[in-house]
């Protein structure tokens, strides 16, 4: 196959490990024939710093021409102070309205070689095995009107029933090549938009005889995340909650370097990148953990290509550096050796090229 | 002194931990010379069985002929198909909101002898000492317009500038008499309501000098709130994020079964109530942990009625039954012996007597 792949390394880390995972990309396409043609452009901070603009049109259009995106991370304190259009996290936004990217999809599995990086007891975060679904194009982010006064300000949480059908249908596919359920989370005791919500997971779910259903309030799996993560298969949520909900799962197997999230619309476009951010503190110091990145190009591969074959040998390759006691130093607690993001790469070609 | 406190029991184990709760109230009475003259109301589920509505007007009354409300807690699956005016949790929201009591207060203390029901490592849980203020009459919650159409859903988040003052110099006011530093919550670089919030703590922290300020995203706090509890002193947050950090905050030492929590206005007058909920599975069993009822008891004593000393002598009497080996059936993972929601009781009030 003939793919073009958008490139938005970001920035911090985000060149350090978009490089990495191209490397990975480069060598799936001499090992199974396919050809990737790569569209480098700007996002994020390093965008205003030379356009002016965190999302440039020429950004735009290389996305458009292409069947996927990559991106590394964006932000760092440079920005912290630029006005709102100008900041760089205001790319992420304009990128996935843009796009239509609506379905926000993190998987995360404990790693038992992590478990010691895990704040959480080990007989907790062990087997831990989710994928959380976040609507991301829609609710408080976008919702009109949307203002400041001297004295007072307003956001506003807008959900339609047309937004809600096409996330909890996602969650229900997803669930279905799982272990078939699905936890939607709202807060139906307070918000109109919850009810709704609610309404029509209701309704969903009689085209999905096979999935089973829960219904949990935002606070009950806040705390549930935390007591007995394991209990989760497919969680589905609204934009800020998956917000919130997703970045606290993040972080209870010890694994926040490895994870890799998708950014999808329902046509199999979509944006792929790491759930780390830009980590301006060790940014060029060729220290950063590559493997969300690489993972993230695995993700796309499955989801926008088709290519499992390659997706789960990518997959594989990562766990096997991993298992032969390498790591980046973000995961030294583990006791294994600690590499270079370059050599990490290395190691994971060599593994696929092995395999 | 002579107080006259409104003790609303509420639903499933509610009546068993405020009946406690009162036993210690009168043994206090007793033993410092003051009377507390106690008037019973119902308010949630059991007052929508007696009255049809959740928080009745002679409920009201009670309160406004009061000095302070005790509460047990709300809610049960009998309930949960009632229409949103029926539900018990109704009575919550329309008492936080006559009342105006604006503060939601949390202290959350790691109990050494506790911590082997914590989901998380003892070294990352150990030490925890943090209070979480969160605003609780304004917000999402209470924004208009709230509604929902066929098609759509629509709730308003706002804040005006007073009501995020009064909010954050509690938090300010609290930090002084503890470690001296406020971590203020929000998502400034999304919400408009957050971009005011930020500008406010900026300008309240001038008249706090000693007081430390950092703001922190909503995201980045749930990951921490994991990863680095001991890092936080006091936190200020926003209705809706405060519900769910909040209750993520609530189970990270493995003392659910203990926390008070106080609902104040700025004139002292306050609701006090468990963090945890009703637990219908187990009501009426003599099995419920009685401590936080106990515990948001002493808050009253210490906050609406300027009692200190009888405050602390609650909490060391708690904390000495516990240290002596008794608990509860939700903590017997501590190793210790369990009795009966009485059987604690006596002994915490036995040794009150003997201190
Ligand atoms: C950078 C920020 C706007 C963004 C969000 O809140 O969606 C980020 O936290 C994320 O989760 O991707
Ligand atoms: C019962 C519910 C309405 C309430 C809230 O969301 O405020 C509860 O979760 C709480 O935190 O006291």
């Amino acid at each position: 196959m003939k793919k073009t792949i958008a490139v938005l390394p970001g920035d911090g880390i985000g060149p350090e490990v978009t490089d990495a995972a191209v490397q990975v990309l480069q060598s799936i396409a001499m090992r199974y024939g396919h050809t990737f043609h790569l569209k480098h452009a700007l996002i994020g901070g390093s965008a205003v710093d030379a356009h002016n603009n965190p999302l440039p049109d020429e950004t735009i259009a290389a996305c458009e021409a292409s069947d996927a995106i990559l991106l590394g991370a964006v932000g760092g304190s440079k920005w912290d102070q630029n006005p709102g259009h100008l900041r760089p996290e205001k790319g992420l936004l304009n990128i996935r309205k843009h796009f239509d990217l609506f379905a926000n999809i993190r998987p995360l599995k404990a790693i038992p070689a992590l478990l010691g990086s895990s704040p959480l007891k080990e007989e907790v975060a062990k087997e831990v095995d989710m994928v959380i679904v976040r609507e991301l194009t829609s609710g408080l982010y976008f919702g009109e009107p949307k203002r400041r006064t001297e004295k007072a300000g307003v956001d506003t949480l807008v959900y339609t029933r047309d937004e809600i059908e096409r996330i909890v249908d996602q969650a229900f596919e997803i669930a279905r090549g799982r272990r078939g359920k699905v936890t939607s989370v709202d807060k139906a005791n307070v918000l109109e938009t919850s009810k709704l919500w609610r309404e029509v997971v209701e309704e969903r779910k009689a085209f999905y005889p096979d999935v089973e259903v829960e219904h949990m309030l935002v606070d009950s799996a806040a705390m549930k995340l935390i007591t007995d993560p394991r209990a989760f298969d497919v969680m589905v949520t609204e934009n800020m909650f998956g917000d919130i909900l997703s970045d606290e799962a993040s972080v209870i197997t010890g694994s926040l370097g490895m994870l890799p999230s998708a950014s999808v619309r329902s046509d199999g476009f979509g944006l792929y990148e790491p759930v780390h951010g830009s980590a301006p503190d060790i940014a060029g110091q060729n220290k950063a953990n590559p493997s969300a990145a690489i993972l993230s190009a695995a993700m796309m591969l499955r989801y926008s290509f088709g290519m499992h074959t390659e997706a789960a040998a990518i997959e594989e390759a990562v766990m096997s550096v991993l298992e032969d006691g390498y790591c980046t130093g973000d995961l030294s607690d583990a006791g294994k050796q600690v590499v270079s993001t370059e050599r990490f790469v290395t190691k994971v070609v060599e593994e696929l090229e092995r395999e």
